[in-house]
């Protein structure tokens, strides 16, 4: 095997093993160390994309704080465009040159949720965090040592290899700085809306936390033609942001004594018919509930459940009528749908450099992280 | 005022008050009396029925036992045909001779639930046991004492008086013994699967209890094309009766270990749509939830939960994509939709008769209950 360093944009055949940098998590609650790490060629089915920008999601540091079952060491990231450096035998959906977003929830095309038209859910994501690819190993080394995958993707990397179901093509005149979001946060939030409650136009909505999912929900129920989408939060500097991208108006449960359902039904006559929680609390996703109406309204479990944990409600919040539903990646369907979103953002259909507060060199990672825990950025995006 | 005997089919003036017969309840967890009632005259927006037969639904038997509020002494019965005797000033809906159904989920077409497409929980709707028309009192006397009306309708009664938007006229080629279950029973399941889950062609469901409105439930799911319906319940007895109306296969949880939600995954390859709770379990509830698709399945709550319990279950079943959702009659507008679905009937798409096994005189509405109570019928309808 020859080991060589790649320049960008050089296209090397399949079979040689890549010299890059990668940000690795040696262990758990450690900084980002980047090192010289080895990326194995592609095997059959699989498809080696080099980054070329990449975003920081809260789902990352969850794997760094342990609230997500990780192995370590580990190269995480899974929010990125690319461009396909090779691909292994049998791959057909895409080729060396091809501009792609990974997939850090895959459609393999053949599962029970792939085949059924509702359903996104494929039985090749990684929900286990197993962290290598379908034939059971890594692709990378470090020091010697093998590198674990993160959702399939790994995107915190020059290079990385995923499944053939794990990446799709978007268009070559797509920007990847910022279509790398469609990669998870801003699908995930537009699809909540668009997709999973499927907002109806002269609709209202209110939507439990505005941080970037948050924002990307209500710019959802916008493009859906909703005509009052209220943004809720406790963090009232959130507030301008959020009418930036299409709230109405805003308010925080702390001004109030009465609960937050009686509040916002007190303030639309009675007639939310559909409401998002993005903050992952149990608390919060029965207020969410019990805040859409009674009879027709819908409300959507965005914000991943805390692990492990049981919610209890009373029933009879839906029995009345309303709809519950969850979601994961907005309910898209990853390889068909994220390149039709690409296309939407082209045709400006939605404005995703409202979700984009900083832009960073890769050597600066540590600093994007800690940007968010310190909740001063809505997403940074990394250039490779 | 004069009282008057009225003799079946006679039409008087709406100024009068009638003298009938009613099966009136004393108290809690006594059997019915057959008593003198007299009926006053509708007010404006109210209409007097002559009920022609009315059905035995287990509803009213949460009314004499407790398990649902209610003032005493009653007039209970929900599920009837009548024929309009006389109408209040104002009522523009019906008129004197109409086949009509009573309704106990009113449509007043003004409130926030009629108003929007997809709500059908009308303000008028008495959730809370007030027992009294929209006015705020009673037609109803016995012995000199005001008796009140249960549920907007109140139909163990020769005659009763009823809200304008509380009954629906419906084909007068009807008949009254059989479609008098299209305002309770029937409708509850066959709505549930036909217009609240929307069963799609071709797809698998799973009804769990298999009583009068779970045997309606395998009705709606035939109508919409389901190509497999597996029915289940404890009770073995059951199962005939349940393959007559349209399940394809019936399952006792009894005869397994795991869960059923496993039992069903294994049987479909994992491909369960639709999944319908008609017991009024909590256990039942996070059961039904858990055995339809983790991605794309629906899960309606159609048995009402005991009052007041909690319900506790882990919110990871709803985030990975499910949806659940609940249904009071059905999800149908009942004064738009009751009219339809005896149409229907009449075009033979549905067979109440499958659902009715007892008919009775009015004097033996005891034995009624009593067969209900012992599980000897399904739907036991009473003639007047």
């Amino acid at each position: 095997m020859i080991f060589l360093f790649v320049s960008p944009g050089v296209i090397i055949s399949s079979d040689i093993v890549i010299k890059c940098k990668a940000a690795v998590l040696w262990g758990l609650k450690q900084p980002f160390s980047i090192e010289e790490v080895e990326v194995a060629p592609p095997k059959a089915c699989e498809v080696r994309i080099k980054i070329l920008a990449t975003g920081i999601c809260r789902t990352d540091e969850h794997a760094i704080s342990g609230a997500m079952t990780t192995k370590f060491p580990v190269i995480v990231g899974h929010e990125a465009t690319g461009v396909v450096e090779s691909i292994g035998e049998g791959v057909t959906s895409v080729k060396p040159g091809d501009k792609v977003i990974p997939l850090f929830l895959p459609q393999c095309g053949k599962c029970s949720s792939c085949i059924n038209p509702n359903g996104n859910l494929c039985v090749k994501a990684d929900v286990t965090g197993k962290g290598v690819l379908s034939d059971g190993t890594t692709r990378f080394t470090c020091k010697g040592k093998p590198v674990y995958h993160f959702m399939n993707t790994s995107t915190f990397s020059e290079y990385t290899v995923v499944d053939e179901s794990s990446v799709t093509k978007i268009d070559a005149n797509a920007p990847p700085e910022k279509v790398c979001l469609i990669g998870c946060g801003f699908s995930t939030g537009y699809g909540a809306a668009m997709k999973t409650a499927k907002v109806t136009p002269g609709s209202t909505c209110a939507v439990f936390g505005l941080g970037g999912v948050g924002l990307s929900v209500i710019m959802g129920c916008k493009s859906a033609g909703a005509s009052r989408i209220i943004g809720i939060d406790l963090n009232k500097s959130k507030f301008e942001k959020a009418k930036a991208v299409g709230a109405t108006e805003c308010i925080s449960p702390k001004d109030y004594t009465k609960p937050i359902s009686e509040v916002l039904s007190e303030m639309t006559d009675n007639s939310v018919g559909y409401t998002f929680e993005v903050v992952g609390r149990l608390e919060t996703m029965i207020d969410a509930l019990a805040s859409c109406h009674l009879s027709y309204g819908t409300s959507v479990v965005v914000g991943a459940p805390p692990s492990s944990k049981m919610l209890t409600y009373d029933p009879m919040l839906l029995f009345t009528g309303r709809t519950w539903k969850g979601c994961v990646f907005g309910g898209w369907k990853s390889k068909d749908d994220v390149p039709k979103l690409v296309s939407d953002f082209l045709a400006k259909k939605f404005d995703l450099d409202q979700l984009i507060t900083h832009v960073l060199h890769f050597k600066d990672i540590n600093e994007g992280f800690e940007l968010l825990s310190q909740g001063k950025s809505i997403r940074s995006v990394i250039l490779m």
